[in-house]
């Protein structure tokens, strides 16, 4: 039985950083997510692929346990996303982006995850969040991310997403765009007022911020000096933070900020190699020994 | 007797900002920092003015008890910067910078100031920073700022000043610049390679870092739905610092720690006003108030 469900895309991504190039690799939303919050909960996946997906990134993805159920394969290439990061790593730069099989995807939540009580809904088409939301049943915490792409063209439906969902979490300069203004406490207000208890913004290597109508929490970003590949650290951050809450099945304000920390713990991991592939790495006592270290870096 | 002693610039500001503009209005890095280092000790100036600097602005910083001794009045006008913020008020856009009376001044000590244990030497140039530490005794502390101006004019002094400090501090820009670096990390390292026990970095809305050879520690901006002018916030973080490093005595990780707590209090008041005059308006209360509420954000 799955506790987490994640929504999101499942990819072939090419990677360049100044520290080297990969090439189709597995990449996309959710499956970062996954990988993430499968250190912490029973996690099941929805996503499609084309006919081209290799068989040991699906491998990888099932090492983790995570249940592959909801991935469905269409006729055609998967979803393709490379990206450039330049020297100081900040943004990536999209080369391409090709939609493929994921343009005809219609979600399809398979019966036993329905009653999945935890759900992210990782960045995909912000009409496809909202149709896997409608096929569940009875969610106790539904965290939702979006990107700048979908705030550009699908806006209202972005708000719609927002308006449905427990957590909003979003980067900093995309909840600039949303709202229009450059001070991130009023972009996160204007969260809550839609109708979100919590407004997550991931502010890259300054950390992120958690904000609810009268308490405000910060998380630093973990101090690194050899950051390889910032793809994915976003949807780590999420994923963590939701199975982390799936974990202690108990939403309060103490166990809302040790998400947020091992949120940053995932994503301080898995910056640390290119691609996806160092997650296979990460082991339950590093994760433990850097939420310790978060602890220190916040003490006075 | 003063305990703390600091040097940098005294001016006349012009500052423009979406909320309003201010002329003529009291500024300088030498301005800022002993006002916020009042707060917790003793302090003098050391700084020069010319014949046009009004008799109010030197009231205000008398009624901070901040001793005044150290202040030169030299024939010819006050320094003058004047600057613009944009909508979003991450960066000041110099609009002018007149030296005037600084261009001559050779800064002299005051004999009873020549025992002060803690010495800030704000954002000035390098050489007359240099010539002020020439002049102390046996300082226990010495915390040094600088600018882009000073990077990209004189880079070799600015490094001869991190060289003869204890704490070096800079904003984030300045240290990538200092560093030819994007990292942080790697620029604090590099920071504390130049005999600089340690490296604080400041960075803005998102707050600062120490760093030391084995430990770090962060603390978060202050969310601050209105800023007003962020004119004056590093040299507030840094003479708040400074004095209450003064006012404990003690050189250890915990103070330090505090240290920057108290830094990015003063800073955060600080910024709710235009120009240096709400600063008047601060009391131990409010300090002690945003002190209490940095825990609570940081908590977890």
């Amino acid at each position: 039985m799955i506790e987490v469900l994640i929504v999101g895309s499942i990819g072939l991504d090419d990677i360049e950083t100044p520290f080297g190039k990969i090439i189709n690799t597995l990449g996309g939303s959710a499956v970062y997510s996954s990988i993430a919050s499968s250190f912490f909960a029973p996690t099941g996946i929805v996503g499609v692929i084309g006919e081209d997906f290799p068989k040991e990134h699906m491998d990888l993805i099932e090492r983790r346990r995570i249940d592959t159920k909801g991935i469905e394969e269409l006729e055609g290439k998967t979803f393709r996303w490379s990206g450039k990061y330049e020297f100081d790593l900040n943004t990536a730069q999209t080369l391409k982006t090709e939609l493929n099989v994921i343009e005809n995807f219609k979600p399809k939540i398979p019966e036993e995850y329905k009653n999945a009580e935890y759900v992210f809904l990782g960045n995909i088409d912000p009409e496809l969040q909202l149709s896997v939301l409608e096929q569940i049943k009875n969610p106790k915490l539904v965290v939702s991310d979006t990107m700048n792409y979908w705030i550009e063209s699908k806006r209202e439906k972005v708000m719609e997403v927002i308006n449905a969902v427990d957590i909003a979490l979003m980067n900093d300069s995309e909840a600039r765009e949303l709202f229009k203004t450059p001070n991130l406490v009023k972009a996160a207000k204007e969260i809550l007022k839609l109708n979100s208890d919590y407004a997550i913004i991931k502010k890259g290597e300054h950390g992120a911020v958690m904000f609810t109508d009268n308490k405000h929490f910060s998380v630093p970003g973990y101090p690194l000096e050899d950051i390889k590949d910032p793809t994915g650290a976003g949807d780590s951050f999420a994923g963590a933070l939701t199975g982390f809450l799936a974990q202690t099945k108990e939403l309060n304000d103490s166990n809302l900020r040790k998400a947020m920390v091992y949120g940053s713990v995932l994503a301080s991991l898995e910056v640390e190699g290119l691609g996806v592939t160092n997650m296979d790495f990460i082991t339950q006592f590093r994760i433990k020994e850097r939420f310790e270290e978060f602890k220190e870096i916040v003490k006075f």
